[in-house]
């Protein structure tokens, strides 16, 4: 069987070699129509560069770590997907391991030890490790983030503008008249900074209706899975003050339980309370009601961090950490009556 | 921060080191309730065995692969966690590789090449790898087998009875009363076993009662998700004798993207049409109406694939590649109104 080489991408895209190599190999400033043209030539041939020789040359596995809390929380597992194609385009081997959020996980698999030296990379999307966790780092690999958890940090890092999107979800409920609209999600700032982000968010939004926030309408959940969201929901159904007419979930296996919770107690979605959640997962757009939800661009995310990855293996120095940012849109569905 | 060794787990369990020993390194006979003495001593103490200094003096990563098509199937999102979990006792780090069933792709991560040299041993769901490719993988580590892919493979299998349970699920909508049971995720023999054996329990379950099968009412399908799921339904509704009272979807993504066509278009479940899934994710416990499903042991599963490749990797010579049933249950929920 013929192996397709670099210069048969090269005809096929009608552009130099070196221009392929610099596509493939992740290196910056290419084209935006030109990259496409390339990967259109790679995805048709089938090529694959190749890896063990380009990798013992260099000293290098080709592959790259991509470290999440948890995989059965879809949203993960759906990035992950991303993030598999984006690497494996560029050549890469992408290994997955979940952490379950704990400290001594992140920190065993991305600073020290035998198992970070088998990566030539690492994306991270921490949980549990600090600042001060991630100063201490003495593995040799690039690490990018993904998330907020970033302030002052030396790594790139890759994330949406979660206050934004969580006052876009809050005033698209306020906007159909709402008035009691609930919060499900709230975290401590030291393990729940994305939270944080999303309440900011929803206070921001009634804020700029001139509008006062009750704080007994925002429930905090230790975690973000169906479960937490139903229990949650049915406490703001016993509220003293009577049930919200809306409630914003800082994700959709939240919002999923919540919905759960509301028709099982014989409360009408979106009629009596509408539910909005965040993540766009494939299972709230099979629910029942359909799911009104913020849609993350997981492919965009995927993509800016393989390549800011890329670019601190392959290419020139790249200077400075960078802060890069992925859009979002507000899908409206049936959950909010849209 | 004092480190949990050994022998502090031997005492808190009451056992021998050596015991401990073989229980952490996942030796065969060590009676139930020994292992489970000691492994709640593990987790008590949060022991965890040395790994980088046993690794390095034989040679060995410490990583275990784990193979799966697709990690947005929550199945094998699920699977992995535990997985993840039943390793992590044993001192291995898992990390795992979605394949979307691409046979270059198994082949490169598991048979041959730079990848494959990394991991101490492989657990693979296959999907599209065949007996012959198997017996051409020249990687030296042992290799554990999710699923039915298997009849003369030289290798190690973990997998639950198919048939029996897809016949469970079928009888159990036959004997509510249910005349025109459908199947919805068939598929060819070349790229579907397990979908084979789920569509022979299908057809038995019938016979068992004496009844023939329509075969107008098994629909297959290119893929086990929601969206494949909810097409079929649809093909079905409109079948020329009418729609079927009943469908056995060969998984829950199949059966949850069935329901939500059924709702759309009006259908009560399970009033007009019952509907059972296979597999039992999470997603299924929340939805409306909850999902009837079979429950394969997912965690029994991961205990064997674990157990077996650590007796593979540290205990004495195996023997012949065995086969392990993992056990199921049929969880009978709102969809066919249980």
């Amino acid at each position: 069987m013929a192996t397709t080489r670099l210069r048969d991408v090269a005809e096929r895209a009608g552009v130099s070699v070196r221009t392929v190599s610099n596509v493939v190999n992740g290196y910056a400033r290419v084209a935006e129509e030109t990259r496409r043209r390339v990967e259109e030539a790679v995805a048709e041939l089938g090529y694959h560069p190749n890896l063990l020789a380009r990798n013992l040359k260099r000293g290098r596995t080709g592959l790259i770590a991509l470290v999440v809390p948890e995989l059965d929380v879809p949203y993960f597992a759906e990035l992950a997907r991303s993030v598999v194609g984006e690497a494996r385009q560029r050549g890469y081997t992408v290994v997955i391991d979940q952490t379950d959020g704990e400290p001594d996980r992140e920190r065993e698999l991305i600073m020290h030890g035998a198992s970070a030296a088998l990566f030539d990379g690492v994306i991270l999307s921490p949980l549990a490790l600090s600042q001060a966790d991630l100063a201490h780092r003495d593995a040799a690999g690039p690490l990018v983030l993904l998330g907020e958890r970033i302030a002052a940090s030396p790594y790139d890092h890759v994330a949406i503008d979660n206050v934004s999107a969580a006052a876009a979800a809050t005033e698209h409920l306020l906007a159909l008249g709402r008035t009691r609209v609930a919060a499900i999600g709230d975290q401590p700032y030291d393990t729940g900074e994305t939270a944080q982000l999303r309440t900011r968010g929803y206070r921001m939004a009634h804020e700029a209706r001139g509008l006062s926030v009750d704080p007994s309408l925002t429930v905090a959940t230790p975690r973000f899975h169906r479960q937490e969201g139903a229990a949650a929901m049915a406490r703001l159904l016993d509220h003293p003050d009577g049930p919200p007419d809306a409630v914003f979930c800082y994700n959709d296996l939240l919002a999923l339980g919540a919905i759960r919770t509301l028709l099982t107690r014989g409360v009408r979605v979106p009629e009596d309370i509408a539910v909005v959640g965040f993540d766009d997962i494939e299972a709230g757009r099979y629910n029942t009601p359909t799911l009104t939800t913020i849609s993350p661009d997981k492919a965009m995310i995927a993509r800016l961090a393989v390549e800011r990855l890329a670019l601190r293996l392959d290419g020139p120095p790249a200077g400075e950490p960078a802060e890069l940012w992925a859009s979002y849109t507000l899908e409206v569905r049936e959950s909010s009556g849209g």
